[in-house]
């Protein structure tokens, strides 16, 4: 299975989403996307989204046991597939490659599809698919 | 002073480069960039770069005293401007909003110019110059 060379996403566990945002915004002078609501903030990039989103809760989502603790890095990249076949396929081919599973691909609450998986250093790489976020041919998402 | 809303690199602070990059090469099948070399492994993605670098070096680029404590969440972002005297007019313009300026912009000893802000919550962005990293018009790093 080829996992193609690109990122989705970067995902930022911040202690307050709207004070997180307001500092991107007020500061960087960057505009949220529509797709933002009080839970989580999305600002889009050249081609992937930056993502502000509480810490504790990117911990559950991560099913890291602790986020104060040295397991949870504070961020995730996400690779986002173009289905939930996909997802099980990437994971699976990882998996039998000796990779670190964090989280089993399994449905998400709003409204995906997604696991995680470890690299050698513990950073988090979220494997998902988003049938909310469209991703043109070369991978890169497209503004919404 | 605009800052456009996008991004060059994401570096990840590694416990050992040669590992952390097989990592990328065996598992994901992704193919390092020439321009990497035995300190530093770039991965080019979609539009973006991915670097792996050690995470005591990385600690040390950006100023952080400390990269076991908490002050350094071993990751950093990077955004390049197209000039010297841009990351100058960024790195001032977040100044005078308040914003950290973690090390003020200076000549690397890669070749490069640069300075590091943190965020709210303590994300290290370097605003940097590379006159090595060619981007193009949408601000898009051009393979090399």
């Amino acid at each position: 299975m080829l996992m193609e060379q690109r990122l989705t996403l970067i995902t930022l566990g911040v202690a307050d989403v709207h004070r997180a945002t307001e500092f991107y915004e007020q500061k960087f002078g960057w505009k949220k996307a529509a797709s933002s609501n009080d839970d989580i903030t999305f600002f889009m990039l050249n081609g992937i989204m930056l993502s502000l989103f509480n810490r504790e809760s990117l911990a559950e989502d991560a099913a890291v046991v602790s986020s104060a603790g040295t397991g949870f890095k504070g961020f995730t990249l996400a690779w986002n597939a173009r289905s939930e076949a996909e997802v099980d396929a990437i994971v699976g081919d990882l998996k039998s490659k000796g990779v670190t599973v964090v989280k089993e691909p399994q449905q998400v609450f709003w409204g995906g599809y997604s696991g995680y998986v470890a690299d050698v250093d513990g950073n988090l790489w979220e494997i998902a698919f988003n049938p909310f976020l469209p991703m043109d041919e070369r991978g890169n998402v497209v503004p919404g």
